[in-house]
């Protein structure tokens, strides 16, 4: 780093950027000189995809609803797996809770380390960023954001930008011969609110990832008539309920038949595009703009956080992830002490290499399970240069594939399993119903 | 104008948008010199609000989807009302047809127009302005634009700015106490896209104007099983069928119940917020934002179109209209003789004076039939100083009133109902069915 860097802007303010802050706030604590940061966030709150939202498509000021957020939604790894390393769910919940959570409570949890860290002065709320671009001969970035509330603009200089935006918002909406013909309604995942829009309805669900999963299994649960999935490179073979069926993709579409590759053919109320989403920043100018689909090591970043045409622009969690909110803490920490000096870059070629050898292994990589460890040794070489309190990846990772088997031998009950955390030893208790029974939404 | 207009651009190839392409076209065939224009177009195609997507919230880009339109959607006034004093529905159509038109067929004029004017040299495609401002140094304007299929932005210099991006794609969406513990489908009438979504269900249709009225009577024309119009200051007091009522405005929803101001509840499947538009340029600098909500005379624009602070910027078609393709024209030819220095603008005192005089005029109306003659009398004065072939204004506000009569007589026949072209003589014809019984989507 040629110069002390003194103004930081974060760019959102969910969990990667709450991460982001609570790093620079534990080491401010112990008297370390910090940078100026402001975390612009264009919600009113923060929480980031935690944010529930009834809006879909545009909000109230005309922007892009940054939530794909829906009700009943439930964790789909034990909490185990996401407990920060210096703030227990003992810590937060003050009791003995089930493994896996309600989206209410997690939350929960996360605004709660926020507010014991009172990060709140950092955050400018109801600001969304516009525009932001680096100035070659005064070698700042120029930051352009607009205050929803107010109408009014304005530009301010910073050292350094992180974007922290999350990869969840902007839908993939790829189109399907004949899907202009569909009487019904079309939705992607993105816009999806409540399972209780589709009782009694046949549904087609495209995608064969978590969404496609989780959307499959709650229109199911709150009493669709049929939910068929169309999936494009292989079924996800659980042993579904006989009211869930797997079918090859779509070829076309005609009025409510849909047609799928194998032949067989549907009448259909409704269409959810589990489809993914973009990358997408488009406030950035072009050669700032991460390109990238969702994987577990984008081009371009180093250490899956630098980005290698301009170091000081740090990207966060924008890796496809089994393993997320220490995840994004291994991150925040190491990118923290990079910018406070206690991390220093290596030159740009040598920095080209190591994201290639990253990237060679993912290539290796031959499925989830493989996946997983790759994640935490990712993790581990982050964390184990920086002052974050241990983690126990070994454990971390066992308890991700034990979530999975337990996926496979029962989809409908492996939210029902117990784990014990590796940081405090509190085994977790079962709630007072099994997860298809439960119908409520909210904290339990 | 101080200075020989050079580059124009203009933001918008819809209904707006081309009739100023038009006036300019026509003003070249007769040897004028005219300036280089560039019409920038983030759609594939043109024919802006016209133009149905089955895409809703946000589309292959990320970017907010400019539809609104939906199937099964036909004009509310008759097409005499509509029809270009300098290309016929004869000249497009070639035959005698209806008075009331489905949407395609409305399309097919506009876009017709274009085509025989060949003005698609003008149109940069899949081209979203992103950010224009002025330069008060050189000044100019400095309009940055992104090409969304190559991903690649530019900057180019303009003299003059033209927006023509409408006013019916940012929906304006309150919120209601107790709106998120409604578990059905809550939407905008901007996402609503075909009423067969909501067959055999029981409706509520907020708002009380045309999106509302149409909405209303597109989804018991497919089988709603109940509409509650739920309207905040008057009802439409049309005679109803049995299956539409009319409710003041909601107070609090509570589930699955609505409770209304008058002490009515109803059980809801289905919320459609028909509560109307932002006009939304957010690719201006705030000093070049019209601010304005939907009205007959918009404040800071001379004549309807010049932007008080920066005459060099002009809005078209930002009117609440009841009249409009021939509005358009009588805007855009004007509009086209200040920049070719035909016409001269008063100075910033005067142009004051003219806006408060024509809204002194507003705030004197009683209704939507001295709505219709106050925008009548608008045209007027724009179309009496250009070339634009007569039009016989009279005659078109006969027509509006008369079609609004008949929608008072009758809400279910009113688009049954024959018209005469004041400009060629020619009566309509007939359609093979009744419109509450024609239930394609498509050219007649």
């Amino acid at each position: 780093m040629d110069r002390f860097v003194s103004r930081v802007a974060i760019i959102g303010a969910g969990p990667s950027g709450l991460s982001a802050l609570r790093a620079f706030s534990q080491a401010e604590k112990t008297g370390v000189k910090v940078p100026e940061i402001v975390c612009f966030e264009k919600q009113t709150d923060w929480g980031g995809m935690w944010n529930y939202n009834w809006r879909t498509g545009v909000d109230e000021f005309g922007e892009p609803v940054h939530s794909s957020m829906y009700r009943h939604l439930w964790s789909n790894a034990p909490k185990e797996c996401l407990e920060y390393a210096d703030y227990s769910f003992d810590q937060h919940f003050q009791k003995p809770i089930p493994s896996f959570l309600p989206r209410e409570m997690i939350r929960d949890y996360i605004v709660g380390r926020a507010c014991a860290s009172t990060l709140k002065k950092y955050v400018c709320f109801n600001s969304v960023v516009k525009h932001v671009e680096f100035d070659d001969d005064r070698k700042h970035f120029t930051l352009r954001f607009h205050n929803l509330v107010t109408g009014k603009s304005r530009s301010e200089n910073f050292d350094y930008i992180i974007v922290a935006v999350g990869h969840f918002s902007i839908p993939n909406v790829p189109s399907f011969d004949g899907i202009d013909s569909f009487p019904g309604r079309i939705l992607h995942s993105h816009d999806f609110r409540d399972a209780r829009q589709f009782t009694g309805q046949n549904i087609l669900v495209v995608g064969g990832a978590l969404s496609a999963e989780d959307i499959a299994l709650q229109t199911y649960k709150f009493g669709a008539k049929s939910v068929t999935i169309s999936y494009r490179t292989k079924p996800f073979g659980y042993d579904w309920p006989p009211e869930i069926e797997e079918l090859p993709l779509l070829t076309h579409i005609d009025e409510r038949t849909v047609h799928f590759k194998d032949g067989s053919k549907r009448t259909i109320d409704s269409i959810i595009l589990c489809t993914g989403y973009k990358h997408h920043f488009p406030f950035l100018t072009e050669d700032l703009q991460l390109q990238t689909e969702n994987c577990l090591y984008p081009d371009q970043l180093f250490k899956g956080i630098f980005f290698q045409r301009q170091p000081r622009l740090a990207y966060l969690g924008m890796q496809k992830f089994y393993y997320s909110l220490p995840f994004f803490d291994a991150q925040a920490w190491y990118l923290r002490d990079v910018i406070l000096g206690r991390i220093v870059l290596p030159e740009e070629e040598d920095r080209a290499s190591d994201i290639r050898l990253w990237r060679e292994r993912v290539k290796q990589l031959s499925g989830p399970s493989e996946g997983i460890d790759f994640q935490v040794d990712y993790a581990r070489q982050l964390l184990d240069v920086t002052d974050y309190p241990k983690v126990n990846l070994l454990a971390a990772a066992a308890m991700f594939k034990l979530g999975r088997v337990h996926k496979q031998e029962n989809i409908l009950e492996f939210r029902d399993k117990l784990f014990t955390s590796p940081f405090t030893g509190t085994p977790s208790v079962a709630n007072t119903v099994r997860w298809i029974d439960a119908k409520e939404d909210g904290i339990l």
